[in-house]
């Protein structure tokens, strides 16, 4: 299993359902394999009636399809294919085009977030890793770019990695970086993404300074800490008593503690009360870091407290009641053709797409226009349009601009300033703005 | 970066939260990082008011113990940490011992899932992983099992990998098995677990079939498939027009097809339209599986509907409303000392437990014992007991009889049989049977 599992981990080729395989198959029997086909991927809803969504994980899927390389373990375990269709992914890579909305851009329903040209059996059997990546990936971003909202420029630390998949929370880390959080606990995502890591220490800590009876000695906790970290550290004073904890602390690290961790109890009164505590000891530059099963509602509900930041976990690694993004991977032309599965209740334009976004004068966004990739539909001269669709790739190669996570978190930080003020809103609504779909030939269906 | 990879995705240790290598540095620092220490996974509650969960992921635990070795990067990255605490992170092990329920194991609130003992150091920095491996895999178990019984023996396969991160899909997958799932359609999971892969074609394979004027062919796509994997295979026949797709499946495939697939549409009247259909057409033996947004209550739903097995992505993978498990990893005993936070409204015994399960003579579970370990709490004559808590690693090595999946399966197939008749409910209420914290000294604060 070892070998396996090293390899594996390395390649992408099989975080794949096996019914691409076995399409990819069929299609090398009956001469369909090697049709030009579009695959699109968007999102027909957005979660939990929000007002946008952050679309993340970009960069890693462009990863993914370089890595999208089979081994021999693999090839061996796809014994039900065709010896022409495993020769096929022995030589495996990807040699089409994608196209698609920047990573950290904020989208709507329908917006054709990424597209992937190419053979029919190159494209399909991307499916699964392509959305995997942009359905949990924007999950995190999309709730987590609320959060910063309602924090309203105070820091928020991602600390989630112990509620979801211990790889998973690599990514969650990096997606609520690029929504705007200032730092994670994850020492992979720092290491790997180079996020800010922060963290200081638990209830264990306390915990573990019993004296030889086994009383806790709460002051001798922080004095070890202090001793390591220095006075700008973060104390955790909630261990016992919250009052005592401070007054322990302050007489600890002195007025220049660095800051307060409450990580239970009511957080608006605790922090008010806290607050002044800390100001009657002339600790007046002393932090109050508040944590304990925030969402961006909780967050939004201390606007008025004097919170100085926020660690955030359960409620931004599982996207803060949606934990998936929604989005489909859909074959939308053949050969030039559009094609689109009828169903009653959802909109089906075939076709390659790409997509503009409409802004007054003001800078403020009015529409995502959704159109015919080639037709111009440029119409009034009172807006700016904006081109929402970028190349990822040509050819197989990745371009290479579109892996710098500032950037990326940059972009967004932006994108969230030209929303009609009704877009922040954290109530339930339809979308901040309308998707329309300008210069189809024909009707939708 | 590519190196860092590499190490990283073999490495579990930076899997970790930065305030466990803080922690532990300052624990050097002030001569308690040797202390010897107890540290126990538990929930305080069930999630979403079921009334049982089902732990997952131990076997998976052990071996992140296995694979917590810090790489040189990772220690360069470490900067932070003074160099007798990265000289103690470069030849860490884990020499400690590890107790804990078996995996599939049915638990309730307090229930002492695992017990981790050793010195504070070795203890502490395996917090992360533990937590990521138990709250995901569980939340993912406790949800697949519900779907389970409520599916009443019909088979379930799993089909959510797009819906969640690319490698907590194979977790997941791993997981619904676990519960009771049939197959899965993640070949990774298949390949590392030996899990049963299944899939057919997707709406893509329908629409690739179009004619050289680009109308849609489905009889040619069903025709493929069919040639390719015979007439036992599973159609989709819910692209265009289902009556239509069921004709065209049937005179493709004649009456020994295997299956019929529906992924739209009210599925209790489609299945039993389309049963008839089958029926009239002397496909007495064709099967009807669904698809489409299921969950368990949806399962129950169709419970007398003529649907012979489902597919279910979305809700398995995200737990059915319930993403994370909600277990925590706490300090409760060091150098023999009971230790515990302090809370308003939460249950703080400390030390380290044990626990005993009750049953009565008919072989139905009456409660969960807690106890501190090595007491002797069997009191009831009339009440069988069983020990819960079984040794998983032994001075650092991983006994070697729990990694066997079709055992935990089995394992939780049986422990589901002994719950009270209403603890199978899929309603909110109160755990099927109640904690009960017994033989402790002193009564909880």
């Amino acid at each position: 299993m070892t070998d396996i599992e090293a390899h594996s981990h390395h390649s992408t080729a099989f975080l794949t359902d096996m019914y691409e395989l076995t399409m990819l198959d069929a299609a090398f029997k009956d001469g369909t394999a090697h049709r030009q086909c579009t695959f699109e991927v968007f999102a027909r809803r957005l979660s939990d009636g929000r007002r946008y969504g952050v679309l993340a994980g970009t960069a890693r899927v462009l990863d993914a399809i370089c890595q999208f390389r089979f081994t021999e373990e693999q090839l061996a375990m796809a014994d039900f294919l065709s010896v022409e269709a495993r020769d096929y992914l022995r030589n495996y890579r990807f040699s089409g085009q994608v196209d698609g909305y920047r990573e950290g851009e904020i989208y709507f329903p329908y917006s054709p977030l990424m597209t992937v040209r190419g053979t029919f059996a190159e494209c399909v059997i991307l499916e699964t890793v392509i959305l995997s990546i942009l359905n949990s990936d924007s999950a995190v971003a999309s709730a987590a770019s609320r959060m910063v909202t309602a924090a309203e420029g105070r820091p928020i630390m991602e600390m989630g990695s112990r509620r979801t998949n211990e790889r998973a929370a690599v990514s969650a880390a990096r997606a609520a970086y690029i929504a705007g959080f200032s730092s994670t606990s994850n020492m992979e995502a720092a290491m790997r993404y180079g996020i800010p890591a922060a963290g200081t220490a638990a209830h264990s800590w306390m915990l573990l300074h019993v004296d030889e009876n086994g009383v806790p000695d709460e002051k001798a906790a922080f004095q070890a800490q202090v001793d390591r970290l220095g006075t700008d550290t973060t104390l955790l004073v909630d261990t016992f008593d919250i009052t005592k904890g401070v007054e322990n602390a302050l007489e600890v690290a002195g007025p220049e503690l660095g800051a307060v961790r409450i990580d239970s109890g009511d957080l608006g009164i605790v922090s008010r009360q806290v607050r002044k505590q800390l100001d009657d000891a002339g600790a007046v530059s002393t932090k109050i870091i508040v944590s304990s099963d925030l969402d961006e509602f909780v967050i939004a509900g201390l606007r008025s407290d004097p919170v100085d930041g926020f660690g955030v976990g359960t409620s931004v690694v599982t996207g803060s009641g949606a934990p998936t993004a929604g989005m489909v991977y859909k074959l939308v032309e053949v050969e030039g053709h559009p094609v689109a599965k009828r169903s009653r209740g959802k909109i089906t334009y075939g076709g390659t797409k790409s997509a503009l976004r409409a802004y007054r004068a003001s800078g403020v966004a009015v529409s995502e226009l959704v159109h015919p990739a080639g037709a111009d539909i440029r119409r009034k001269k009172s807006l700016t349009y904006r081109e929402m669709v970028i190349p990822l790739v040509r050819d197989g190669q990745i371009l290479d601009n579109l892996n710098d996570l500032e950037q990326t978190r940059e972009h967004l930080a932006i994108a969230r300033t030209t929303l009609p003020w009704e877009g922040l809103a954290l109530s339930r609504d339809e979308p901040a703005i309308p998707t329309h779909f300008v210069g189809f030939p024909e009707p939708a269906e």
